[in-house]
């Protein structure tokens, strides 16, 4: 843990970031108080359908300064939600953090079809291959997902930053059971949708929103907290180069060796002429739900952004789930979400291998 | 509570009614037990949106004979939800039960905009009479609606009949909660739908179907346990006549006067002649909810039905929340409703008779 | 062949009066010609996609009193358009008619994919029967479909009545052509659409309006001239006893065996268990595409009918070509379509011996 | 006109040749024919809805090099019909070319509601500066347009270019009438649709394909000549600078004098801040419909494009008309549109000021 740079001045430039709601009320007991309460500490939930890139995401969040993971809440989405929730565990073992209280979500979107991307993530959702030491499902909390959230929200007001990096289903019904969710939260980031209608499931629609397209319908008309979103198209952009990620992979630790066993057929997957094909621009290692945990644990993560009211397409032979962009501001809403364009790649590559060292 | 009249063979007979589906295991005990497990009690959940003809429909399920009430669920939909938490307690202080726990749902559709039925129901949903000496809403349970249908249908497996006479939200978040919910219910009967493109709010869709129509897929797609639907030109074409109505409400109780008083204004609007338009077969008085209700309670009140799958149009410019009849069985769905075609009116007139009594 | 008809003004200005319902039966004035020149010859223009149903049809035109076949204009549907051409030409064979000028129309809906109702009718759309002696498509009009429709219109303004008993892709590209079509026409006639989302095609469409629902929606939003519909839940509620099939088909006359041959295998078809069950209401021979026929060539054929705004459902996963009625008048539509609700059945027998003797 | 290209057939077949992309500059056997005749003519037919950008395509294509105006068909669009009808005529006055035949076309789409883009163009579609002496529409063929498309690309097989600018109600009516019309053409250039869901009419969709959906669906079907497209993101990325605009509207002559008087009140709206915000990429003037033009008479004008199977929504509630591009090879078409990237900007320069010299 950090102990002396967030000491003095640069604490507290620190202390008044960007999205800081409410200011720091007393400093008198400043010199008295541990590190901990001295900066402030991010108070993440995540959620999500690990995922080989949730995996990813997870192990930054650990690994990432100031950060404290309050809960993970699993979903449905890249892999059934059995499969979710035993990789979730498989992470935090690995990690060596299965402290941290994960809670199992919804099985199944609102009322889409079920759809998985096994061909991507493998059968199991983590590259097939099985850990016979794997955590059994008795670790998960007795809560579940959707309350939990609204609890933990309840319990830190203004303070939890929640993270989505799969299918929205969750986060859907926590809003419908508890309308004022959102105005508890600090903030939200989002991996999905997308900004100019690049499909990479249907034709026109990114994975996560087509997962559950009432669920992100909710979640962007609800969710009137501030909103971040790294859309598909923008991931692609943000590709990183493949020799990073062989650099990156080689590293000589336990971590390392976990992330390159489970990412193995998807990166091989990824090589393809195929599926490069489907990257737009640029080629390479797309981390994907890495960018929203990346950007929810650094706030100078983010380097270019717009902000634009967003909806989703509900109706549209090809468009279902697309995410729809108003500006022309058409639709009045006076929420608008930060689309993110650019982002600091170096910082990205600092996080990656922090989160396997 | 009824103590003599069921035992015997008339008593037996009542057990073997139609819907039974667990045959009495003992009899050993017979004359020791109490009446209440001599014959079978119908336990009912009410889901309401109270409403003057949700209000008839209470007061009928208060007055039946062996009908149980082991709570009130409130919805959104004629009217905006606080006054459907008004409306319920306000109903329920007449009748002197007070003691039924009433549960507080959703005051918004999942993702449809809200729209509530004023011009018919009034303002306030109960005729714009308001009581001075209403009931207060601290009476509500502190669990929610969804919540509590759970609870209530894992307490009694089997045994719950769920009544749903407003837009079907809490249910649909209660499947999403509890994939399980419907395998625990005994039975559901849903006032709403059109089974002939005959729509009362849209050109082809009926008020409490079109208010929610994600809701009203979820329900018509996942809760698989017997399904009895009293639609809307079922019930446009088993309207009572008006001289009934007089009739009935002009008996000398207090409960007739409160009906009496809350109908006044939907039943001026319902017999005017631009509305009698909109009743396809038989002009008369339309009690609507009351079927649903009427159904649940007797089960020798449905005197003629069709089994077929049924679903929800939710694309569509003028179809959105149409009932969808799946005759050709396209849908290859193993359920099916029970759609109500006729129903015995003359039993229908004793239990609306009963009712104010 | 008329002749008197032409005689002088003052006879046409009688002759003339639009949407004479009743035809004129007598006239001090006209005591030298015979009935037959004395009222008024209809003059029809057929659009088919001649099927067993739209031979038929034709059949009951060519023999129906007072009545001239100024044109038949075909259209793909029931079977592909080059079916359509030799069927249609084979019934004028039959019928000793080749003098009728036959046009072509289009192969393929506006948009809609291509679909034929060949498990029905038949592969060649006649009952699979060949004739070997059909005649040949070079006797064939040059001029094609929508311009033929939007020609006769113009040379007979006032009196053309077009029956429609295919898909309406012919009738909408001619209103495209010439916008002013619909005010030259006396009347048109189709069979297709349905009134209580009761499909026979997809789960709520009727084929024709199915096969075409844009050129539908066209048809129903140009066509203001006086519109008389048959859709399919009136169709099969009017069937007619197969015992007086049987007799029909029975007489021993050179036109009677060729519908016997060519019927022979769709109503195998329709008698089946499977079929009727899609036949609504009343069991029997549902001759479908007759009734518009039949109503165009007799006034006093429809016995009772509603008049209502009419539109096509264009989008919906499930009603998608549904007809939808406005009763509510949420349309705001001052045209309003007849639907006919009963025929007078006795003259429909009539009218199909006729057709065959 | 060209008399020497059809001599001998080696000549034919080199000018015949399919997709020729760079003229023939200079051969042999052709020392006496004129540099005109030399090297083959395009021979174009304009399908415009004449607003101001469709008079400056009109006044490109009139003095680009090798190029002959077969006929020019209007369509309903940027203003109705009559005032492109009297638009165009306009443009052709001015630049003294009345002898090319100009055909009208459908005033409405197929079945969208009408709509116009008054407010860009002015209510007249030309800048609100009426011309007293504009020429009559007694010059008008009498010809429709589909039907004059449809007779000139027989004409002049596999020789017409088509360059459609407006709304494409009149290329999906003639490829009805005339399955055939696409296999006769040499090309079709299209300025409409997007790329990227960024709309200029509604959130999603631009102008012309939402003008009439069903239109743009059908001609991106059937269409299967080579199809090259102008969308409208490429339009704003090729924005040309306001300075060029000023410098080539103060062109002392008459024509320049013309496009500055009809242009003003498009550029100042256009130019206001407001207006800009749509503009994606690049500020500036965006001469949009003279995209389509420029590539369609110069081959060397695309510098960038890619080839991609192309479609239209027609559900949507917010992409109804958008643009789909299927890169994921769903649509499993054959047809691929070439979509415009980058153009040669210093050609197009030279273009606009020669239409003014």
């Amino acid at each position: 843990m950090p102990v002396i740079r967030e000491r003095g001045p640069q604490a507290l430039a620190v202390l008044h970031e960007k999205d800081t709601q409410q200011p720091l009320r007393s400093h008198s007991s400043f010199i008295i108080c541990s590190v901990h309460s001295l900066t402030r500490m991010k108070k993440l939930v995540l959620d999500v359908d690990t995922g080989v890139d949730d995996a990813q995401a997870i192990m930054i969040a650990l690994t990432a300064p100031k950060v404290e993971i309050l809960g993970i809440t699993c979903c449905h989405g890249n892999t059934p939600l059995d499969n979710v929730l035993k990789n979730t565990l498989r992470v935090l073992k690995v990690c060596n953090r299965l402290d941290i209280p994960v809670y199992k979500g919804f099985s199944k979107p609102l009322l889409a079809s079920k759809q998985h991307a096994s061909d991507y993530h493998g059968k199991d959702g983590l590259g097939e291959v099985p850990d016979p030491d794997a955590p059994g499902v008795e670790l998960l909390q007795k809560e579940m997902a959707a309350q939990a959230m609204i609890k933990i929200a309840k319990a830190n007001p203004g303070e939890v930053i929640l993270v989505a990096t799969g299918p929205l289903t969750n986060l859907a019904v926590a809003v419908q059971l508890d309308p004022s969710l959102p105005k508890k939260l600090k903030s939200l980031y989002i991996m999905g949708g997308n900004t100019e209608s690049r499909g990479n499931t249907t034709m026109c629609g990114e994975f996560n929103f087509v997962a559950d397209p009432e669920a992100a319908y909710i979640v962007l008309d609800r969710y009137t907290c501030p909103t971040y979103i790294a859309a598909w198209e923008f991931s692609c952009r943000s590709s990183l180069p493949w020799s990073f990620c062989d650099e990156w992979l080689s590293l000589k630790t336990e971590k390392a060796a976990f992330i390159r066993k489970i990412s193995n057929l998807s990166m091989n997957k990824a090589r393809s002429a195929d599926y490069q094909k489907e990257i737009i621009a640029g080629k390479g290692f797309n981390p994907c739900d890495v960018f929203a945990l990346a950007a929810a644990v650094d706030d100078g993560f983010i380097t270019e952004s717009e902000k634009v009211a967003v909806t989703v397409e509900l109706d549209g032979k090809h468009t279902r789930g697309m995410m729809v962009l108003d500006y022309m501001e058409h639709l009045k809403k006076d929420h608008k979400a930060v689309i993110m364009k650019t982002v600091d790649l170096e910082k990205l590559k600092k996080m990656l291998f922090k989160a396997v060292k």
